[in-house]
């Protein structure tokens, strides 16, 4: 079984709440500031903050603040963790899906 | 923002939890028993059972009983679902690359 990652439990929990997922979804779009990302959502924006902290720990998104306006924007790194964990399952499951092909194949030249 | 799903909340849950990781790493080599899927990890088989109750739960695998025996295997539906989340966001975020990579030309052409 391989190691637990600590960074990849953290990008999966941060993805599993939907407002966490609709402030990414925005940041995919361009970066924006924290009051006008609370704007639209229905929670006070103490909430909103702590999604934002959620999100920036689990390496999802970036924050700078510039005098009284913190920006938000989109971090790579963490949507590559999910897409290489993934790509690498779904790897083994064709190579597996392939190796039953043959198989079947094999049986159909013996018939 | 988008209307939040129910399905992609439960998968997200489901992969933020290392143990259930590794049950998704396993089956992706090949189905397996419950019993010899509880072996090599150190949790009891009460254990096992409720982590395989939420990834089915969730659309990453499938169970079946025959006899005695409940058999585990990959379910590519949970999967698909990240897959596509991350697709769509990463789409998003590469046109906006470009958009920008473009307007640094046209202040190029402009010098």
């Amino acid at each position: 079984m391989p190691r637990p990652s600590v960074s990849i439990d953290r990008v999966f929990h941060a993805l599993g709440d939907p407002t966490r997922r609709a402030i990414v979804e925005r940041l995919s779009r361009g970066e924006v500031s924290v009051s006008k990302l609370h704007a639209p959502l229905n929670i006070t924006l103490a909430a909103v903050v702590q999604h934002l902290q959620v999100l920036e720990r689990s390496g999802l998104i970036h924050t700078t603040k510039v005098g009284r306006v913190r920006t938000c924007r989109i971090e790579p790194k963490g949507l590559t963790v999910v897409e290489r964990w993934i790509n690498d399952r779904r790897a083994l499951w064709e190579k597996r899906l392939d190796r039953l092909g043959d198989l079947l194949l094999e049986d159909d030249d013996q018939v």
